[in-house]
């Protein structure tokens, strides 16, 4: 199957998870056309994953791609911004025509379920990776930044922290099936007033908003919720949750599951308290590092 | 270097490439925030190089930086889009800083040169590969598709065709340069019916925009202005030029190098005639292939 024939395969299978609101044009020509209704401004985010490192080089197309998207959602939950549209470019070795096929249904699913559209996208022959870009909408102004943390703000965490670990060490289905909180961050917008996602772990995460508001942040242990069956050492450093850390005056309004973890502070830098006295990760790698 | 300090490294480097018109918020939180004016569309292109495949594993940093962004941006004027953005993902072996900087420097001098901004990226650690992602913007309903051919249209192209071929069977420093025809493509707005950027090659990427637009493409050989040195048929098929090919039904005024090569008929399909006569390429690749 020749490259074109194989694009025609992609744009077949993804069928209506091509389109969507502002959809202008899709995929099929030298660029894709979007509309972003006045009064918004656009997310844009951009992330890769390499196999071998980011997830088996033998893992199943479907559930690849799943990751990929979802990843990539996390970042516009964090800004508060409605996804939209993407972008999505694969390089694999060879064209294996099965896996690309599992590739463009497990794309169209998690496009589906995001309500995301696939407006285009790239193909290359070189070792197997996926980049994918990911637009979102939020109002004028209205976007979570990392920079706005202020003294007095609690430390506000959703879902369970050292599940995406779990899922990692196990290989188990939950970690290709990011779900990112998008509902959330959307509900987040005028409430918070700091986000970002828990990609390269809680307390880096939390390090790096508290670097962008010029501020101190105070975890207490006892009120993270730690997923079951994870020390809390590997849970707050590990990463891969993308769960939303948020700062705010006072707890949000909503359903999704949130918890207050700590405060911040005047100063810089993160501390960990167990039961109000200093605690330390026994092997803190301070995050994922991707080198 | 740690991946974060490499990441402000390539940030500061960039400089005030990181920013420019619509830019609300560029590289440094979870996604960069882009203004689209009333009345405007957003074009979207990606594409990924690979090393090895795209470009020799042992190119320079800043090259390779120029080559990614002019042959994202060619895709951009081919849809007569004015560039503005982009997204860098670079994926690398290890943290090769001085490569790295050279990379920033590039991309840099290039976003300069074509007066976009790099509002974010992603840094993994795998096979060397970029992928950007590049935005434009186009009055609404005025972008040129490759869908507008009518019978009856004059087909143009921009430069000389082989150019781009020479230069990679050369290694010259213009199969990096790539000089996207973004001043040309703005300008064929409301004039063009039809436009791509040749990078598959001359005939093929003819083929592309006459499958759009459900017509006939006839070529006159003898009229296609090919660079010095390069065979006809290596010209018509290599591709890599990133030179415009349109359709329209008058020249174009613009003092932009536009030659007349063709005529777009009813029927389906590409021909090439040589003073007349039906004229096949000796090895008739159709164009490059990715697989």
């Amino acid at each position: 199957m020749s490259e074109f024939d194989l694009i025609e395969r992609i744009i077949a299978i993804l069928g209506d998870a091509g389109t969507g609101p502002g959809v202008r044009l899709g995929a099929g020509d030298d660029a894709a056309l979007l509309a972003v209704p006045d009064g918004f401004e656009l997310a844009v985010t951009t992330d890769t994953l390499v196999a071998g490192r980011h997830f088996p080089a033998e893992a199943r197309g479907d559930l690849v791609a799943q990751r990929a998207l979802g990843v990539n959602l996390s970042d516009l939950a964090a800004m508060g911004a409605q996804a939209q549209h993407c972008v999505v470019s694969l390089t694999l070795p060879a064209p294996e025509v099965a896996w690309v096929e599992a590739f463009a249904q497990g794309m169209a699913t998690a496009a589906h379920r995001h309500c995301v559209a696939v407006v285009g996208g790239n193909l290359a022959r070189g070792p197997l990776s996926i980049t994918i870009a990911a637009f979102g909408i939020t109002p004028c102004g209205k976007a979570l930044l990392r920079s706005g943390a202020t003294p007095g703000d609690t430390v506000f965490v959703s879902g369970r922290i050292g599940a995406g670990y779990a899922a990692r060490l196990a290989a188990a289905p939950a970690f290709y099936e990011v779900a990112p909180r998008l509902a959330l961050g959307v509900a987040l917008r005028g409430v918070a007033s700091a986000a970002i996602d828990v990609s390269d772990g809680l307390l880096a995460d939390l390090g790096h908003l508290c670097a962008a508001s010029g501020v101190r942040g105070e975890v207490a242990l006892e009120a993270v919720p730690i997923a079951a069956g994870v020390e809390p050492a590997a849970a707050l450093t590990a990463g891969d949750d993308y769960e939303l850390l948020f700062t705010a005056d006072q707890a949000p309004a909503t359903t999704e599951p949130v918890t207050a973890i700590g405060r911040i502070m005047a100063g810089a830098g993160v501390a960990v308290l167990h039961h109000g006295k200093p605690w330390s990760p026994p092997d803190c790698a301070g995050g994922y590092r991707h080198f």
